[in-house]
């Protein structure tokens, strides 16, 4: 069989060629609460009275500067936001570049910078990496690789697993400015539009703070659609959300509608998603809208016993159709 | 400035485009006994009794099958031995995987169990990754990149600078097997050498276990002389050693001659070099000896008062010459 853009989308083919090729030629481990079977952001060793949390993401991002951001910001952003979704405080990153021969040593200060930045404002610290230059040709410009290392109190992290019936989800921000805003910027559309690209840890720490929360996840690629669909899938419940209550921007709705896409199937990638107890969820809401990161949260729905692992979307007209997920990455290399 | 290919290739000219613009660009960290700016293999972060070291690297290698292994084994082996030679037990990798679209799922297969298997062979487990595929053209074929996580008892870190002025120089078995073996093929040459990409992990386990080691290392971009050289700059220390000590195979010796390549300046990936106290260093060598891996250690040399920051080799022919660090890897894209 031969590898096609699909199987790194994001969506259910990328899932089942990773059940069948990735997870089937790696034994089965369980150093922690979290492993790799679980598919969630990454995974966890249990370590005294700590679990260890490691993540890791490649970036293969094009253009490398876009509205609102850099490949190095995103790269930060991206591993920063996976640690954080499980609950866990960040320390350290590794930083792995892959540089095309002929790359400008300008640029990759710029994106280093951007790096260094965000991770300093999240008071964690690049702590190794390794740097290779490749023959022209043989990689288009850079590939950034972060693993990020955090910690989580011992059985305190957070899963996709852990979402409960009745819980209310709350989602942190506007859905699919990232993706938007990187498209149109392809395509040349003149717009003001700029990627959402951020650190989720201060919304997450604050909803943590507060409590109540079961599970959190950042709905990069495939984005809500198929970040709320893994949540169905994974702790077995159905999902009802109400379409009129999910933040978007009205330029991202003229531009997804232009674009023929739909803007919930888009990677975000500095927003939060939150199942949070019923009698927390509002709390929640309120603390952490008084946050810059936070001021647009609404809470968008709940978790159901029925439907289950199916997220069911109640639509502003007053109908009800499946949310599916996607099946690949509607715009391809964008995070 | 354009980025070339001699600043991705381990030696000086690589070393001083890391130290200006990748941590010109990284804030200063200290979280554990090793830290990004001693240019180890890895860094570390302290949690109570331990030291959790961390080390990372993108393996960009070509072709990625070769005699002895393929890019799987090699990207395992590598960052096992980044663990290993800092003194840690390996506990988990994560997996990043950037294909080019139209790989096929075959070689993707085969590259996954050689590295599962060697994970396994060194109880350890792969617990995290994350794949992208990518359009045709934008990167060639594949790209693993590995982060491995070990724990080592807290300031039981074995560093570069750690080696002390007497310590003898053990070199665990032949030097440029990997290197020669990999050009030998691209080359088109017919030869029965083969990759010497193995784990270090039971050769440096034995060696601690016996005592008196202060520092271990594997020999890979650069070679030997890099690593030497490496030794001797951070720990300033000088390092004489005999040049008809060091294990070369007749084959590696033929071969290097007629490509016009030194062989103490190319890749292995499954070798480990050691810094121990005079008193221990016999025992280690014949506890090593008695490994498969260990069979053609020998004691190379020694770290000296004199010299400091040169490594100094005795010529077979009785002479003295200075064994410079290779400006750049006379062998682009082996490791």
């Amino acid at each position: 069989m031969e590898i096609t853009n699909a199987h790194g989308a994001g969506g259910k083919i990328m899932e089942d060629f990773i059940k069948k090729f990735i997870l089937g030629s790696f034994s089965n481990s369980s150093l922690g609460s979290v492993n790799l079977e679980d598919l969630d952001d990454g995974a966890s060793i249990t370590l005294e009275n700590y679990e260890v949390v490691i993540t890791s993401d490649s970036h293969t991002i094009k253009p490398l500067f876009f509205p609102g951001g850099d490949i190095g910001k995103l790269a930060a952003c991206g591993t920063i936001n996976d640690l954080a979704v499980m609950g866990a405080k960040p320390l350290a990153l590794s930083c792995n570049l892959v540089i095309e021969e002929g790359f400008s040593s300008n640029k990759l200060e710029k994106i280093l910078d951007s790096m260094n930045k965000v991770v300093r404002q999240n008071n964690a610290f690049v702590i190794c990496g390794d740097t290779k230059v490749i023959e022209k040709g043989r990689v288009d410009k850079l590939i950034v690789t972060t693993t990020g290392i955090g910690i989580a109190p011992k059985n305190k992290v957070l899963g996709d697993s852990c979402v409960k019936p009745g819980d209310k989800i709350i989602v942190s921000g506007t859905v699919g400015d990232h993706g938007i805003a990187l498209l149109s910027y392809r395509e040349g559309f003149t717009t003001d539009l700029i990627s959402d690209v951020e650190s989720v840890l201060p919304v997450i720490s604050k909803a943590v703070e507060v409590g109540g929360v079961h599970a959190a996840k950042d709905p990069t690629r495939g984005g809500l659609a198929n970040a709320l669909n893994e949540w169905a899938e994974k702790a077995g419940v159905g999902i009802v959300i109400e379409e009129d209550k999910i933040p978007i921007r009205e330029e991202v709705k003229a531009l997804s509608a232009l674009l023929g896409i739909d803007a919930l199937t888009v990677a975000c990638e500095g927003r939060a998603i939150l199942s949070v107890s019923q009698e927390k969820a509002k709390d929640v809401l309120s603390e952490i809208r008084k946050l810059p990161q936070g001021k647009d949260a609404e809470i968008i729905g709940e978790a159901t016993e029925e439907n289950l692992k199916r997220v069911i979307m109640k639509t502003e007209i007053g109908g009800k159709r499946i949310l599916e997920r996607p099946l690949a990455d509607p715009i391809p290399r964008i995070c």
